[in-house]
Parts: structure tokens; sequence; C-alpha cells
């Protein structure tokens, strides 16, 4: 742990703020308007290795046309803050030009992983993420990176990007945080107004409604999304996108559920699009 | 330097071997059945860095179907005798199993220059080549990565690939190395009798004929072009796939040449497919 926090805009200042740092090193990578999920990450890191590094960037090649990455919300002096007092060493805040030159043409794609849930919802998703992910952990080399479940189809394509690009780097995935009501912590809850915010709560009881069912014995898919459902529809606010019910590894949907299973979905609560996961088996 | 050079098969043993040995390290990819200008290379990164990884891997995804993969000439004693001669520090060997794991699903696309040349007449080919150099890159982790000139198109993919996923890597392009009547030295020349041996010379001649038309004032790539035709068409055993008057760095064809020009071409010799190049301004 270095005396004071680095914070680094070039890949030249990056490098050479590296150059400073003894390793092993751990990455945190994240979009900013950090909240305490992000701080346990980093925490999480700073536990575990000599030096910590967070990026901050705001991937606009994650973003479909109609989505807020124009209104994603920013905080980076708020940021800085946080992780000087989470212990973090190094912070790479890249603007979009160091990361997509003029001219930038090359592109990762982890492909099955990516098909289904958060990619079929959003058409290119996947392939801004495993890109932008493998230019980090390119500039960085750490040898941890810290990701959370709260993404979970995100951490399911980075662990698969990381086997199959042959990375010395282990994928440390960390447990979602909530809030007193279970809303999945999330930079995209600042969206919600108050009513909105109330409505929000809804996510996890249905999922919770669910677990209940499969602790007490249920394993028929279709029973735990029809679950889930019932509860969403007692909320006139939500509109789920989709729910799901999938293999924990390949993301396949399952009809029973005899392994690790990830039960997920998405929600519009007014305007605002809404994720949330659990584990299962 | 180390005592002996180390042999590493799995990503275990290779990430074993890395430990011992100093930075900066140079790293010399290559398919085996080594000749004078792979070596040229390794004697390059030799000079140039503290310790030297040549990897040794005839990597499946860039042969189409009805290409050489499984008549590729191979011979890892003859290979790793040379290496060693060259002061290799380490050689990885890699099987497909070890980069092509079941369930293998992730690609690296470098779009726009793998399209034309090589990568219209092999469809495919860059994403295998782009793939496995990132590979290559991500477990080995070198400071310098050597390649030669004489694949070209390949050699532009690779440096597009290092600028575009912000890899710390400085990639050396080698000059190509020759045989005494101007045929670039390859792997493949294995494969061309005697009669086709002597017929090759005639991809250098074409080339030579060019750049003295160039040096003679000519900047007409249609009749750069025209120049290689009609020596070609003299040699009964060749049938030109493509000749290509390109931008150096967009690969674009050029009408006429003001910048940096690559000329190029791909004939078949007999049933031998050779390529060669030169850069003219």
């Amino acid at each position: 742990m270095s005396e004071s926090m680095i914070i680094a805009t070039s890949l030249q200042e990056l490098w050479q703020a590296l150059r400073l740092l003894e390793g092993p090193l751990g990455l945190v990578p994240t979009m900013g308007y950090l909240h305490e999920g992000h701080l346990s990450l980093a925490r999480r890191a700073r536990q575990e290795c000599r030096s910590v590094v967070t990026s901050i960037f705001v991937n606009p090649t994650q973003f479909g046309p109609g989505e807020d990455l124009s209104r994603y919300p920013r905080n980076l002096p708020g940021d800085l803050q946080l992780l000087e007092a989470a212990g973090v060493d190094l912070v790479w805040v890249p603007t979009p030009e160091v990361l997509y030159p003029p001219g930038y043409q090359t592109w990762v794609d982890v492909e099955l992983l990516s098909q289904p849930l958060e990619g079929a919802a959003r058409p290119g998703h996947f392939r801004g993420v495993a890109t932008v992910v493998s230019k980090l952990f390119n500039a960085v080399r750490p040898e941890k990176a810290y990701f959370g479940q709260k993404d979970a189809q995100q951490a399911a394509v980075i662990r698969q990007l990381a086997r199959d690009l042959s990375y010395p780097i282990e994928i440390v995935i960390c447990p979602t945080l909530r809030e007193a009501d279970g809303l999945a912590m999330s930079s995209r809850n600042s969206y919600l107004n108050a009513d909105e915010r109330r409505a929000a709560g809804v996510l996890y009881r249905a999922l919770g409604a669910a677990r209940a069912a499969y602790e007490r014995g249920e394993r028929h898919a279709a029973a735990l999304l029809q679950t889930m459902s019932a509860i969403l529809a007692e909320e006139p606010l939500a509109r789920p996108q989709y729910l799901s019910c999938a293999d924990y590894d390949t993301l396949a949907e399952v009809e029973t559920l005899n392994e690790k299973t990830l039960l997920s979905l998405a929600v519009f609560i007014g305007s605002t699009r809404l994720i949330d996961n659990i584990v299962l088996g």
C-alpha cells in the first residue's frame, strides 16, 4: 500500500504508476458512482493483495443506442474520496479516447454465454463488456480481479473470458450487497423517485418467494418462475422484461432444478431497468 | 539468460517457469519447423531482452477447412536444438487442448484489417491469429513480441491488436529472410518439389521487377501490378491468387503510390500456396 493514492488517466501514466506498485496486484473495475457494493470489492482486494488498482470508466461500447449512457450517474470527486478511504493505491480514470482511439476496430466476443438474458435484452452489451475487461486486464496485468455477483451473467462471461484467453488472473466474484428492503445496490438505483424506490423492493421479494418455494422442495422451474411473476404482478410500477431459471455455468434455461441454478430477472420500474439474481443449489 | 532451456507444456508449467525469468521478457511466437527467419527473431529478442520465450504451436483456428493443418510440417526435436543454440530461455509448446479446452467460445477480431488480401482468401484466418496471439500475450505477459515482415498483413493485424487492446507490449517487426534466389523463407517451402522450388523464385522476381519500375518513377498501382503479372505469367507452375498494391497502414488498395505502400501477392506453385511482399516508399 503506497503513501497516497495515485490517479492516472493515460496509458503512459498508468504504466508509470504501476511500476511503483508491488504485486500481487488486485484490480477492481468499476463504472464509478460508487456504492457499498463496489467498496466491498475494494476492501476484499485490499485484504488479499499487496496493491489495489481501481478503474473508473463508463464504457460506451457496452451501452446500446437507446440506453442510458449519456445520463449514467457520475461523481468522480466523491468516488476518489471513497477509494482513498478504502485503501486503494491507484485509480485509473481513462477517457473514452484513451481506450477507443481513432481507428479502433478490435472486439472480444465470448460467444455462447453472451447470447441469453441480458445479452438478448441488450444486443452487443457483452461484446462491449468482454472487450473493455480484456483491455483493463491487458493494461493493468493484475493477479486477481474482483466483480460483483449482482451482475451474474457478466460474472459468468468474465470467468469464461479469463479461462478461454489464458489470463493468469483469478476472477473473484463477491456477494451482492443489499439495502434494508433487499434491493440490490446499484448505481442505477439513483434514477428512482420515491414511489419507484419503494416499488423496487419487489425484485428481491420475488426472488425471496422463489427461494422459499425451493426450500420447501419445489424443483420445477415453471413453478418458481410463476411464484416470481405473481409477486411482480402485485406491483403496478413493475414491468418485468425477463425471468430466468438457468444453469449456473452455461446459463441455459432448465426445466428441473438439479445442479447449481441461477434465478435472475430484469424489471423496469418506471423507466429504470433493474436486474437481480440469486443462486440456488 | 538461464543455465539451460526450460520446456513447458501446460499453463501451470509455463507460469511456474516464467517466475524464474527476469524481465524484460521477449516473446517469439512460432508454429515450429523453424528456419533462419524464425531464428533471426529469436536472436533479435536475445539482444534486446533479458529473457526470451518462444512458443511453438500450430494453431488450428487459423487454418480453414481445406487448408494444410494436418500436413503442416513439424520437427520439435530439431526446433528445440535450434532454439537452445539461439539462447532462448523458455520454450512453450502447448497442446491444442491447453489453448482450446472443451467449451472454448471466445474470439478476438481485428475487424477491418482482417478483411482484405489473406483475410479474403482465407476466411476466419485472422480471427484465429488474433485470438491465439492474444492468448500468448496474456499467458506470457512479455514486454516485446517479435514477428516477421514476411507475413505483412499478420504484422499489421497484430500491431493494431496490441494498440486496440491496450497491451503494454512493443511489437517488433523483423525483415524477411530470403534464400539465394530471393524466395522468402517459409516452413511451407518444404512442400515444394525440385521443379516447384525452382519455379517459386518467380514471386520475388515479380516483386523485384515492380520495385525496379517504382524506382524508375512509376507511381500507378495498375502499372506495377501489370509488371508483376507479366513476370508471373512466364512461369507455368505459378498460379497467382491475388496481387495487391495497398496502403501500408490500412491495407486499402491504392491507385497511385504516395505514402508507404505494401506490394504483396499470393501464388500457388503447384498445390503449395506461397505469399511474399515488399514495402515501397
